[in-house]
């Protein structure tokens, strides 16, 4: 298959250098016939071009989309699907806000679109729920779907750190670019479980759901959670019940010994529940030039081998708030008691910080005071807690 | 789809369920024509029938083979696909011995032989593998593939139980048979370490492996390993080097916090490694009426999407011990250390007990030596220490 590749960063040199390479079992599939970089950059291959005409008026059949960012990742897209190309990208911002536009114009045109890539880095993740739901209806699913923030709460509990200097150490190894803030407060997770739940649950999910990040934590509040047998996580989380659903994103507690617990550095683990399959996981590289490649490559080799995916997004389904009580630890030193009416609240002293365990209060209203907390205590941090383990 | 169903026990019965039931996602796609039981018993549906003739004679399109054992599956898993239906089976044993005839038949009438839920159970593992080697060649995979096997060393260890305590305990579940010696001395794993390598490797590979299972293992064993901060897993792995392979089976010591230690009750973790898409794990019910039926379904609609599975099992690999040095603990009363020159070992007492430290040995050394120890004393017990977490 003749396919062009459109940026040539991380994830479109990772692409042109495995399907170029004599080592890979599909190099003989697929012809790189053009890559397109910016105007003005050096041009380091025969095949580079700046123009995207170049690529639309061409016979390539597929397009690999890797140039991050909303634009003009969408208006190449979407050319490119006009024009019946293929399209797979790894480019979640863009497709968690135009999936449904890319979707229908794909249909329209008789061509694929697929974004394996985009959630998950190289587990086949996209893949799972997509398999899952042949058979059962998806409940419910959870992961970790950020290798950043993983590995600085990793290596925070691991080397007894404080979080700014695991943070220049991932910034070092190139996990966590020089803005940290889409993977440490949560905007990176935010689209893969935009893009997940509306896979999974078929009806576009928007981004409107609650979002708590790690930027808060500190060694102390690592070391007090060690004290309890508990490992920090940053956990998006989606159900669904009848027509509505929920989703979520904050740091969670699991005890030592639970396989959440268990991924270690920039690793990833994400969770799905059947009806007949029960719970299944899948861990691995969530980032990275080769596996994120990988998974743009296996979705190219789908197109050949004609392997359907059918992406539904035609369902109504509402954002409803999370019903089920839940459990917290907050850290801070405002804590407005008096909004958390019929709530048991005990209190913790801890090396100079004030711990309060918070039980029997929902998710929503949880972040909701946890906004009103920052406002007089912008380092405030939270957990959930997961009693299912206690 | 027009399907038969051979035979009705667990997984014969999970298939007939999820294919009738208003719930599930796909019964709409499915006719289940004839379910073929053993005369003499009752016929508790109106589709049951007793002779294989009626449905190799109807236009029933696919199989599923869920009798169990060699004969008669193996006769009949033939005379379905000459007769161009497909096949699907769970019946590891039939595939891990009949592999490469049912594959040819398979080939020669243009059908598919399909077998997901013959290892792992619910885990899509065999379409992992084929997945992975789509883009990078296989060089190892190694995992714990027996849930009772799993589930008496978790319980043993969180319970601080006697071996024979909890193997009752599985057996009043149903997670272990009356005959248990399948799940506890390997060969249940041998039998998918057989398919799954072959698939990998694209080389039919026999049983002739070392196997070593737990039936040994005591309370004792398992305190003394906790006190080392290890965990003891049963584990299968396989391994290619140019033309030659390696597989074993044996029981494994992982660190506290590692993903393999952390595997609960009687789950699967299957981990597989590919040079662009690096470590991919994954977690999920090994056995079980449902997650089985759910592996053999996903196969069935494989069939009606037409998604191709090469099974390809063409290469001529020869076996080859491991040259790699591996570590081992031995708990036995007869240690012949004459056996071992420039191999170090160390003595340590536990609880009137004498346990071996061996460092720099092969994995086929130790077997052939652990073989020549049982002749004197039969409760010896082994144990790999994974040196790469020191």
């Amino acid at each position: 298959m003749k396919i062009a590749i459109l940026g040539y960063g991380t994830v479109g040199s990772g692409v042109y250098e495995i399907l170029t390479s004599s080592s890979s079992a599909c190099a003989s599939r697929f012809h790189v016939h053009a890559v397109l970089i910016r105007k003005n950059k050096p041009k380091t291959l025969p095949i580079m071009v700046d123009d995207i005409e170049d690529i639309l008026s061409s016979d390539v059949e597929a397009v690999v989309e890797a140039m991050g960012g909303i634009e003009p990742a969408h208006t190449y897209i979407k050319k490119c699907l006009e024009h019946k190309k293929h399209v797979v990208t790894a480019n979640k911002a863009v497709v968690a806000k135009y999936m449904r536009e890319f979707t229908a114009l794909a249909k329209e045109n008789d061509v694929s679109f697929l974004f394996e890539a985009s959630t998950g880095g190289g587990i086949p993740w996209i893949h799972a729920i997509e398999n899952v739901k042949r058979i059962d209806s998806i409940r419910q699913f959870h992961g970790i779907f950020n290798g950043t923030s993983n590995y600085i709460l990793d290596h925070m509990y691991k080397d007894n750190a404080e979080f700014s200097d695991i943070l220049k150490k991932a910034q070092e190894l190139g996990y966590a670019e020089a803005d940290p803030s889409a993977d440490i407060d949560g905007f990176d997770i935010q689209n893969k479980l935009q893009i997940s739940a509306s896979i999974a649950f078929e009806c576009y999910i928007p981004n409107t759901f609650p979002v708590f990040g790690i930027r808060n934590v500190t060694k102390t509040d690592i070391e007090f959670f060690k004290e309890k047998n508990r490992i920090l996580k940053l956990i998006a989380t989606a159900a669904i019940h009848d027509d509505t659903y929920h989703c979520s994103i904050e740091p969670r507690l699991y005890p030592l010994g639970s396989l959440e617990a268990s991924v270690p550095e920039n690793f990833n683990l994400a969770s799905i529940h059947g009806v007949t399959i029960g719970d299944l996981k899948f861990y691995g590289q969530g980032a990275g030039k080769l596996p994120t490649a990988n998974a743009v490559i296996q979705d190219l080799i789908d197109i050949i081998e004609k392997k359907a995916h059918a992406v539904l997004l035609d369902k109504d389904l509402n954002y409803h708030p999370s019903q089920r009580p839940a459990s917290y630890w907050i850290r801070t030193k405002s804590m407005p008691l008096e909004q958390l009416p019929n709530i048991t609240v005990k209190v913790h002293a801890y090396l100079g910080h004030t711990y309060y365990f918070i039980q029997g209060i929902t998710t929503d209203q949880m972040h909701a005071i946890m906004q009103n907390i920052q406002q007089e205590d912008k380092h405030a941090f939270m957990a959930a807690w997961e009693e299912d383990y206690d």
